[in-house]
């Protein structure tokens, strides 16, 4: 049986698997700047039977495993940027580049579907129709690597798109799934109100930016508790309020920096147009200039009920012996630009728990590492997705 | 002398002025209906040679003393109006019109300028000039009756224009007074924050007016805070948040009323304006649509520098027996529409203390009464100022 | 088959149905003075061979029907009392009770479970174990009628309790259902913000209640927006804030009153915590006294999964002519009394859909009316419910 | 006459005053670091027959001029520090000192009063009592050297205080002053609000101090608008709000820095307990630690009535042929550390223009200069208080 075969691949072959991981861990690229690592990707697929397509939409790669068969596409995709972390794991292989880091798993990532790209190459006689993996950069920093690779191509022909994130918040030989609206879309808005400085004696011969923002932080708050319906998911953070200066003169302007998260694009879109408005009143309350620049990025990530169901059906039915439970873990806070490739094509973004004793903290966290055994349970169950998918000749 | 032989007269026609004040006392009536008090006072000239012109502007009074020899007009003004409030002095000559009450003394203003009009009328033909008594209605309420009488010809040929308040909470026998700006102007408002109602736990199809006239009053703040000069003086108070509801609906509408005092005209433009402006902020904030009711009524009281030295030199070289001291007392809060007289000639407007053992209760007060004794300091200090002002013959 | 006998009775006896129903809603009484309503049920069962218990509670009735064989018991609720709404639907049968209306559908409840009561009576040879039948008062008004009879005993022996709410926004033909955290918990309050009054022009001797009740409302914001998380549904609206007062007098106290809703009972009682730190704090900050009278009323009702998969199991098997979709409508914002049943008892509380051209008005609306064949599915779904609970001799 | 002959010795020395000027302007030193500029008023008076004391409460100076007959003493001040601003006047005399200025004129003050001194010396055969001359380091920055200098003695055996500012905002030749409360007296502060950090997308797990400090800007406005009366004069303005951080994180502290002016010593404490009480009812109401670093620093500076009015007759009377005016003008918002001396002895602190087309620049500007005539004007004047106030022989 081909899910057999292609188990026993995968296991025969987990070391080099590892190896992959670490190479790529060790050798951590910030996001926009993976040159080293989309190199070593390519390097990969050199000699293989493939269709390799580099530099898509940045730094990322296309590849086409083609059954020369007729049928469906899938795609699977994984990322492999790291982060501005200074790494205090104190692994062997700790990253290289002093405060760059794979805190997030992304080297993992990229590790299984190295592997499983060419397991599935390997037995693509017995499959059909076609397997697009895209390897793509920069999911960690907006605007992200998927929409230029999508603008550049990357879904050309492709039906359905399935991805994995490993999570050190989820135990070992767990799988989980949420159907609909997953994780959270985002946007990041800067506003400057423009007063007047002058003597703190004269407030009078001023126009005092300071008090017209902090009016703004309490009038915002307005948009969740009272434009949000209580079953809507919205949050609004002002993460940011630069207005240091000298205790004696009024300060003449100042910005303030925040953060949107919704868990549904028309609230995200709401949210957006009432922080606008607020931003706008207060300057006219108070008098003053108001610059707002708001940047929409991630949109949410909508897991298409289908597609999620074919995930389930194709784990539950692999028996995979690392596998103890698939379940449904819920909406996920995080955003994440994987929700590009979900408004595009139907498509599902699901979970393999990486905790262990060895490996409890959380993602982002300079002492984060996954259990590597999650590779093999993303693995497998990816390869049972795509098979079931794609249908055996 | 003539000062002498005048308040010889005074003095000995004090029942007769004591007895005015109680008529009037007893039968007080509120601020535009004052049509028996007018009455009243028409009654006690018709058969003086004097020249009496009723219902100006209103329920108005001017009675003209003429000498017949050339000179300067001087104009002396009395109000005669009451307030809604239900008297428990106990007197027996208490207002027999239930929740009317002359509680701010100007039953002993009338009186005194009663008597001291016919004492001057007496004596004209040792004065020059022209006497213009001004017996005025409605100086507590808003637009006032100062403003139509002037509008209906009160301060025609007059030059300079004088007024008394007696007081209750300055020691009887003082004469106090205060050049430059001495009481404060007032405006009034009204504003109308219109949402949308709805079920309190359905925010996001409503558009909650208390949230929004919340923050108004919380951002009105700043007009005092931060748009006056330290050393302007102003005052704005929210006296009244209409915005009782059910606990479980958004209220639909919110009005909010308020009072502005201030001690410069243009400190009083200026409030004006940033209350108008915070409020369409607040309503564009927001979201509401605000509907704004603003009226400046009575202006700052401005005592002439001259007029008043020409009121301390009268009083002091009067030697009156009962005045003990005469001393500036500064600036008052309350605003009062002798101010609009002010705006259009030179004039002062000072205090008697009227305060006793027996009238220990401020103006306004249910209790309120005064120290008749200062009807004696009121006439024979006007009576010095007349003299004085007019030269004897 | 016993279930198609039931239905055919309940078919045959729609006219008694409806005649209770309209009955009821003619003589609407409130909450708590539903005292005309009880003696209508109680005289109802008299004759039937069942337990009656009357006056549970206050007006509760509870309604034993013993098949006399061993096996489960089962409760089914209705209640009925009526709102202070003036009834403008113009039906013949419109309340007679001025200012009193059945404008949420408790007549409905009450009578086609009055019907269902007899028809499973007529029937109980053929069933096991036992059905308590719950006509509960006062279901609209806190502290409400369900913990009161639970706390005079009507759960005794009871195993599982099941209710129905029939709505007017649901199409007719429809059953709908939630499984988990189905309706909002809700809280009560009124805080009182005790400051001092005094002139307008002097705020200085006064102490602002206005502002401080301001500052409350906005601050009390921070609740929703930043004390819950963005997955916990939650609702903070002050629905009153009674101010008013003139225009320049300062306000000496403020009561604010406000409502809380909340989907799950820590959310609940996390926001209660924090709206009364909030009051306390600007009671502090602007040194007022506060007065908190904060009620917790109704928690969340809670569907218990299984009893809940048993309704829509039940429902589907029958195969209700009437029924033309079962489906999952998501939770609800109000809240329900039925949440005490549900707190003591694995329960579920499901919604028949009423809606129709004739009756396209809200809940609680003055012209509020149901499809009475909504009734049909009432009583047949729920006799579907009981019967496959109880099972069959 | 004296009088004349120290107006000739003034006049005739104008060179050498100048030069001092000029020598201390080049080598502007700031507060507290003034070592040069003491040593070199030090040498001044090295061989002159006055008794010196150095590094009195720092860097200051008291130089007695004893007349050997019994009599008052008078104490004359000047300051000399300079201030951290770069100096952009392009006078062959600029400072050598980069980023130090003598922006505000005590450069000249200390000129003036050295010559001065040694006139009065020159003379005092022909004058009664003692002259105690206080050459002050560190007015600029508090705690300031006047305090420091009185408690090491310098006011010992002084019964009155005099001390001048020239003010580049004066036209030149005019003299000015006021009666009682004349320089605001100062406040600073620095209020943390501590709450607890986090990621922006989970308010719930954090503490947001960032809104519970806007919260304090919008609360601590009521200080003044609503706990001072009309005519009390504060300002309170948060110069400084210290929340910079990162658009996603929520912020777990935030410092905001303040300055507190007021024209009465009981305004300036009442406002001091306002804003820690507004702070501590913040921190409770948003549940933060709160620190609150408060100092006050200047009181306000009351000239005595009668020593002001001694200046204004020694002035009058001496006929300065440079005085063009000599007139009241009004309070002035900026402290000064004048103050000091002025709460322990009657005293008078006064302002002569130095204004002209070649220094219109205000005080504390990088291009400030004042007319160097004006240096002529503060030592005669000071020298007709000083003759007036000590009596000739």
């Amino acid at each position: 049986m081909l899910l057999q075969e292609v188990f026993d691949e995968i296991d025969k072959r987990k070391d080099e698997m590892v190896k992959h991981r670490r190479h790529i861990h060790e050798n951590a690229e910030l996001s926009f700047e993976e040159e080293e690592t989309a190199k070593y990707i390519a390097d990969y697929y050199k000699d293989k039977d493939v269709e390799v397509t580099t530099n898509m939409g940045g730094n990322g790669l296309r590849v086409v495993i083609d059954t020369g068969k007729p049928g469906k596409t899938i795609a699977l995709r994984a990322d492999f940027d790291a982060l501005p972390i200074k790494e205090e794991t104190g692994l062997p292989f700790a990253s290289k580049n002093d405060g760059v880091m794979h805190a997030c798993g992304h080297d993992a990532h990229t590790a299984y579907l190295m592997l499983l790209a060419d397991v599935l190459n390997n037995n693509k006689d017995k499959l059909k129709g076609k397997i697009v993996i895209i390897h793509q950069h920069a999911e960690e920093t907006p605007p992200g690597g998927a929409k230029a690779m999508i603008e550049e191509g990357v879904l050309d022909g492709v039906d359905n798109v399935f991805g994995i994130h490993v999570m050190s918040s989820m135990p070992s030989g767990t799988v989980q799934y949420h159907k609909g609206n997953t994780q959270t879309g985002r946007s990041k808005f800067a506003i400057k109100f423009q007063g007047t400085g002058g003597h703190g004696s004269m407030p009078h011969l001023s126009n005092d930016s300071i008090v017209a923002a902090s009016h703004f932080v309490t009038a915002v708050q307005t948009v969740v508790s009272r434009r949000l319906s209580p079953f809507e998911n919205g949050v609004v953070t002002i993460g940011s309020f630069e207005g240091a200066g000298s205790f004696n003169i009024i300060k003449d302007s100042v910005t303030v920096v925040g953060d949107v998260r919704a868990m549904a694009d028309e609230t995200k879109e709401k949210i957006g147009k009432e922080i606008k408005r607020i931003a706008n009143g207060i300057g006219e309350t108070f008098g003053m200039e108001v610059e707002i620049d708001y940047t929409s990025d991630y949109p949410v990530l909508y897991n298409d009920p289908e597609m999620t169901q074919l995930v389930i059906d194709a784990i539950t039915e692999a028996k995979i012996p690392e596998v103890t439970e698939i379940s449904d873990c819920g909406p996920q806070p995080p955003s994440e630009d994987f929700a590009y490739y979900a408004k595009e094509r139907p498509s599902c973004f699901y979970y393999v728990g990486a905790h262990s004793d060895k490996a409890p903290y959380p993602h982002h966290h300079p002492k984060f590492d996954i259990n590597e055994d999650a590779m093999i349970v993303c693995a497998k169950s990816m390869a049972a997705v795509a098979i079931k998918y794609l249908g055996e000749e």
